[in-house]
């Protein structure tokens, strides 16, 4: 049986870490840590990662500050308090929560961030950092990936590492951070998508099979090696009879018939989905310590 | 025997493309393009390239100026000069001839131009809105290769695209955009270097074969695929006694043993070099027109 790597612990672990190093740094007469959030409009699953968020920074010490608006914002509007977040000291870094309404551009606004706060990693600035290999904010996901891969000390160099699906937020950058020279990374990267014709053979060949196309249950026993290192990435909510909400997550691994076969897996929920939150709170951490622009 | 890719041909007829749009242009009262190089100190290569840039300019139509500078610039008036050209409104693009002296922080200077004239695409700006698949200025290489595949209707939809060797201006760049979803583009796409362990397994599943390691000769016909298309990015110096230069360029590939087996084969010299040339004028001309940030 595969050891499950267990994302909520790690993530536990981590905000300990974090809550420690604010704590001291208070003691030794710094200012708090400070992370903002933009949400506009009353979208449920929006509200609860902004929710989540808010209540992540008050359990490690940071303040935190939420603008909320309503859906008929105008785009000005919310160029202006990204502006004013943008110049105000006191927040260290903040993040727009997407998606937004569709008469705003949501490139214009990503854009419009000051990359030296832009927490999310989304601003073309750090994802460019990122390609080069310079310091930058990580967007949350291949973050937390990377931290699971380097909590249970798995090796990756020279390892063939297949990603599946191509998202600018996941497939995209932990592809490239795959093949960086460095650790996680090393690995020899293969990206596949919807326009993979032999994605099962592929997939077979993966030492680290990465599933991040949201396709639930799409990656099957017979697509994963012997030994294999799996991270699932997918979390599509479906109906469900057997949950109070009556929806249930579900990866885009069969982890009942995967989880016999490889060597470590990622459950869903409880898996990369941790990790994302407490990448947001490292990366607003970077940013009060000014560690990655100087 | 394979169709070889006439970068030379190609090349000629992109810039009597180019000149016949600035002549238009010109001749609607429009701004000639302008192109500018910043240069510094006296190494013989980084001046044939800056001079074939300039001799470009003249055969498109193109105003051109160059900064030239002595190694003892520092650091400082190097990036006034940036800045000079940045404000300057005639300039429509620059670039600043790399390598430059240690002591001056190369990425540093990079950063420091703006990215509306950062025709040499390598600003963290232009690299970011490339993965995010926004119109960017492509860096020079990736841009030709994108083109010879163009130019030649090369179909890359589903295709497996194997890039040997990961630097930041010619590896990474070109398989985050063979990955992408668009012509060319859209290929299943594997990131192999150094540490890659099975190099010619991977380099025989190659339905398109971009070598760009540097590494004379490296690829051989026991690593080509029958019917594979193979881009030869390699331009190492090697010393000969066949030129009157005592050097030759030779290629990644082993141009003879891999020409029998494949369909189409970039020859070095005469191959994407060429190319590049024009990547750069075009990327100018983009930026006289303002075609990608409006």
């Amino acid at each position: 049986m595969a050891q499950i790597i267990d994302g909520k612990l790690v993530a536990s672990e981590i905000k300990k870490e974090i809550a420690a190093e604010v704590a001291s740094m208070i003691k030794s007469g710094q200012k708090q840590p400070h992370l903002a959030a933009i949400l506009v409009g009353n979208d449920g699953v929006s509200e609860t990662y902004v929710n989540y968020k808010i209540k992540d920074c008050a359990e490690v010490g940071f303040k935190s500050t939420l603008a909320r608006f309503d859906t008929t914002i105008t785009e000005d509007e919310l160029l202006a308090k990204v502006h004013e977040f943008n110049t105000d000291d006191d927040i260290d870094g903040f993040i727009v929560q997407l998606p937004i309404p569709d008469h705003i551009r949501e490139q214009k606004v990503i854009e419009s961030i000051n990359p030296l706060k832009d927490v999310d990693g989304f601003h073309p600035v750090n994802l460019g950092r990122l390609v080069i290999g310079l310091p930058c904010y990580l967007s949350a996901t291949p973050a937390g990936i990377l931290d699971l891969i380097k909590w249970y000390k798995i090796e990756t160099k020279g390892k063939h590492c297949v990603v599946i699906g191509r998202s600018n937020i996941v497939g995209k950058p932990v592809s490239i951070l795959m093949g960086q020279k460095s650790y996680p990374g090393d690995c020899t990267v293969s990206l596949c998508h919807s326009r993979t014709t032999n994605i099962q053979e592929l997939a077979l060949s993966a030492d680290i099979l990465i599933a991040a196309m949201g396709k639930p249950e799409f990656v099957t026993r017979n697509m994963v090696k012997e030994g294999a290192v799996v991270i699932d990435v997918g979390t599509t909510r479906v109906p469900s009879n057997e949950t109070k909400s009556g929806f249930k997550l579900k990866g885009d691994v069969k982890y009942d018939e995967v989880a016999g076969k490889c060597s470590f897996i990622t459950p869903v929920p409880g898996g990369v989905g941790p990790m994302t939150r407490v990448s947001l709170l490292k990366n607003t951490l970077r940013a009060a310590k000014k560690e990655i622009y100087g």
